[in-house]
């Protein structure tokens, strides 16, 4: 049975000593004291292992049962979801207005990372309330917002959104799903969604649908859309549950991870709707759940291989199987422990690397949307912007791979059941799939993000790592390790981005196939200038005589392991955009 | 549902056009003209794709079941076993002195293939007897080969390798299984094997495992092993069945894929064994099995691959999603397929380019084999000693993402078991693990077949690349886009080759940290080389007016793929073997 320890000292050295959190100019910061943060992190943490981890297994082998309509969720579910709501931890960063903590968005992914890595299926079902409430927030009037917000803040009611039909998902100017405008302004929504996440449960009271739709006469396509709030009970005036609305769950999907979350095909027979947002701009109000749901994914990604590799490491760590060529470890034992066997470490260091630069890398991320919700600065806003499909496709494909590289340490107890690595690996597979495919976010990357503000904003990213590298350039320690090879890896990016600049231009193909390695560049890069800021904060520590040294040196050889092994990915990514359209658009498409 | 064609075609075309194997010197080539192997191919992929393919989807859902010590496998299993069994596929190729066809073993790989396609846990049967047939043909006394191999041949029985214990995968020699010598010269075993495939079930009469175990009073250590032929019952001296053995299934393991297939815990209580080989020599005797296996895994890679690859690209060409950025190209749809996409084909070229390009390594590997066993050829016995652990661990790394890129063709419909891509790539994920996992196939080829006769079985293959490129440097055709990249990637193998002579001379973890690069650095050059004789093949063809032009052309695209955007992978790997142990080595184990 796998087990889980929130790594709090690990995000901490992020949130304080990398980031910095309290000299942020940013409201609400300077709340982020040390003690503070690790108090709430250790709450957190101690729940993750404690209510929600000794979930995951039976969640996954119990999976969730459709009775007579209603869906049951696995054993244990609702004990925990009400432990989890008593606490607050569903609205940690939901405004204070609405009953929530009014705390930062990086204090919410930081802890959220923590439950996600626990029990990612249990965790979803908080994860899509909280996209509804900011949707709502952003987009719904005042009589919305106080309807549905208080009691979604609370856990009492939770939400989801419902964009996929049979025939589109990433195509969604072809939904079909119709809203007839009745007298009483509301709409009576007809259609048939699927691969709706906690569509139907038994963990609350109401559940608040967002559902996009076509109301008739609109325009075609994407302009025609718009969202709709579609509650399961209707809510009084006094804030009662009503009737039961027109809509039902018509199946669960058989699927090969996230079992302990109801994926529900939910059927719509003129169900009553709220108009949420402009008439047919539907689309723009999805998207603020949308980006926000890109980044929970991605940290998603990270979530599953950080608690891959806690178990990885800890059997590394026991089983013992072969000797230290150089000369025995454990020379009363058998054997040594496979730890000491280079290409287990080999192993290890990638997923040790990985995890603690994406973690690193999205708290940055985290910090950027505070700064653009809070202080209301337009270029953190676009520059997270630019930053979230790589977030998202970037750190749920590296995530991926190293949940494998966790269950192969295991060799053949990593196939098995009883370890738990094999369920990482089939949890984590759907991160790169859902809200948008990462094949989608390197197209959103591509073709929107790079020339957002005509390419100002990807200066600025490119600026923003010229000038760590040129602030540190005296820093000798750094120099050869980290800013180096930074500097060549940014170099790469740039050239990927002319390219595609010069020779898009001629054809939109010579960029579109090059978008999957530009946006695995890009993260490469973000990964790079999270390392040497990481490297720069260790060294930083060490110099100011921290008392535990073991710690900020293992993050210094785990960042120049990334440096030396991971970075030079680039210059294949390069290679490969630089290719351009002629390998990928030669071949006829009858002829594959 | 997912369906499968065998390619029958693309294997004609690695058999006929690029190995040319009625060419090749060896016995039994003769016979296998394009209209003989076509019909032997046509006839296997129509049972894979009528009768064991169907079964795929059920025993994944069914698995087995233990019952008294009983395993029932899936429904259907049994039928399918049958018509095996009747149509000789057990034993394609193995001596018609016992029974078997006496075909070539690339032929058996080539139609094995099409089985692990169609149904990697039911063929898994198959592969397990094949090789304690092997094992017991090479190692076994004349009596030995009686009694056991015709029965084996005919499928009547079936066979096991029993090698790992609950203390020992890797290291074997930790095995605490105990052989007893008896005075009627047999012995009496008893020990706990586990992850025992096939290790019971109710598909034949008899199941003659092979098991690993420590006579007392031997060597300590690997060197005293020895391997005993234990059958499920007792063979009596006319041939029939008699007694049934001291062994028992004590359990099932659940794990993630492979679910048709019963992966069992032996518990062999004082059972009746007959020493097969040389008294603590079973490890040699064994390695025959491994190494058989070891192709058979690496096929297993691709197999698995193939299929998926085939799922994908139908549905890439029937979802209608999006458009063609260049313009439309199915204006009378609500959109295009999504194989208009440049994304979408670059996933889908990485899987075709790996699946053409595995089937010809793997089939130029089983000629090897064949040059071996029937011509007595050592040079050849060495070179496929060499690239065994390269077909092992490359094939089913890359076979294994590939899986996952076809999972991901399908957006969410490849996270669902509906559409069963999910099943391909939980299957998949066991051929990186067993018959060694891919860290210990590094460790072979850097360890051990690195050094055969003194380098000079490695300097071969280097001629031989080098040769190729020589023999062709005038044909323009193929320079600049085959040769030339070829000739880089194979200067990148031998630096790789070099930095370990030099390196590891002063510390081996330099040449063990880089081991898992080494060894796909050495994949995508034996791919390189193969990909530029099937262009070179192609050429000829079209050259040589082929009518089917498409097909040739397609070849030719493929491969300019694979040079373009895989082969430059060898830098990267380069790169990271050449930066030595310190970023591996450095942190310390309780650190991590």
């Amino acid at each position: 049975m796998p087990s889980y320890t929130a790594p709090v000292k690990d995000t901490q050295f992020v949130l304080q000593d990398v980031l910095k959190v309290t000299t942020l100019d940013i409201p609400g910061y300077d709340e982020l004291e040390a003690d503070f943060t690790s108090a709430v992190l250790e709450e957190a943490g101690k729940i993750a292992s404690e209510v929600t981890q000794p979930l995951n297994k039976i969640g996954d082998e119990q999976g969730c049962r459709l009775e007579n309509g209603v869906v049951r969720t696995p054993e244990g579910f609702k004990h925990a979801y009400d432990m989890m709501r008593e606490g607050g931890w569903p609205a940690l960063d939901v405004d204070a207005e609405y009953g929530g903590q009014g705390m930062p968005a990086v204090l919410n992914l930081a802890t959220g990372e923590f439950f996600s890595s626990a029990n990612m299926a249990f965790q979803m079902y908080f994860g899509l309330t909280h996209g509804a409430i900011s949707a709502i927030n952003a987009h719904g009037t005042d009589a919305q917002k106080q309807t549905y917000l208080p009691k979604m803040a609370s856990g009492d009611w939770s939400g989801t959104m419902n964009l996929t039909e049979p025939q589109c998902g990433t195509d969604l100017g072809l939904i079909r799903t119709k809203a007839e405008p009745q007298d009483d302004g509301t709409y009576k929504i007809t259609g048939q969604k699927i691969w709706i996440s906690a569509g139907e449960h038994d963990l609350t009271d109401n559940i608040v649908h967002l559902v996009l739709a076509r109301i008739p006469g609109g325009p075609e396509g994407i302009k025609g859309i718009s969202l709709f709030i579609v509650p399961k009970f209707i809510v009084n005036e006094d804030g009662s549950l009503g009737d039961r609305n027109a809509l039902s769950c018509g199946g669960l999907e058989e699927k090969m991870g996230i079992h302990g979350n109801a994926t529900c095909v939910m059927n719509y027979d003129g169900a009553t709707g709220y108009l949420i947002g402009e008439m047919h701009k539907g689309m723009r109000a999805m998207f603020t759940m949308m980006n926000e749901a890109r980044l929970l994914v991605g940290m998603q990604g990270y979530a599953q291989a950080s608690v891959a590799y806690q178990n990885a490491l800890g059997f590394a760590q026991e089983r013992l199987q072969g000797r230290d060529i150089t000369g025995e470890k454990n020379p009363n034992g058998p054997a040594d422990p496979i730890i000491v066997h280079p290409d287990v470490r080999r192993n290890l260091l990638d997923q040790k690397s990985f995890v603690e630069g994406a973690r690193a890398f999205a708290l940055w991320g985290a910090t950027l949307i505070d700064q653009a919700h809070r202080n209301g600065d337009k270029e953190a806003d676009d520059l997270i912007s630019l930053l979230t499909p790589v977030i998202k496709g970037f750190l749920t494909d590296k995530g991926f791979d190293a949940t494998v590289l966790a269950q192969q340490t295991l060799g053949g107890s990593g196939f098995t059941q009883e370890w738990g690595l094999e369920q990482f690996v089939r949890d984590a597979r759907i991160a790169m799939i859902y809200e948008g495919t990462n094949g989608i976010q390197s197209l959103d990357l591509v073709g929107r993000k790079l020339g957002l503000n005509g390419g100002k904003t990807v200066m600025g990213f490119f600026d923003l790592v010229k000038t760590f590298i040129k602030e540190n350039e005296d820093n000798t320690a750094l120099k050869a390790d980290f800013l180096d090879p930074l500097k060549a890896a940014s170099k790469d990016l740039q050239a990927g981005a002319m390219y595609f600049m010069a020779e898009g231009m001629k054809n939109p193909n010579n960029a579109l196939s090059g978008s999957y390695d530009f946006m695995h560049l890009f993260g490469h890069v973000c990964f790079g200038l999270m390392w040497a800021r990481m490297a720069k904060a260790a060294q930083e520590a060490l110099d100011g005589g921290a008392s535990d040294r073991d710690f900020y040196e293992a993050k210094l050889a785990t960042g120049r392991y990334y440096m030396k092994r991971q970075l030079p990915a680039t210059a294949l990514h390069l290679a490969r955009i630089q290719s351009g359209a002629d390998p990928v658009m030669t071949l006829d498409a009858a002829n594959f």
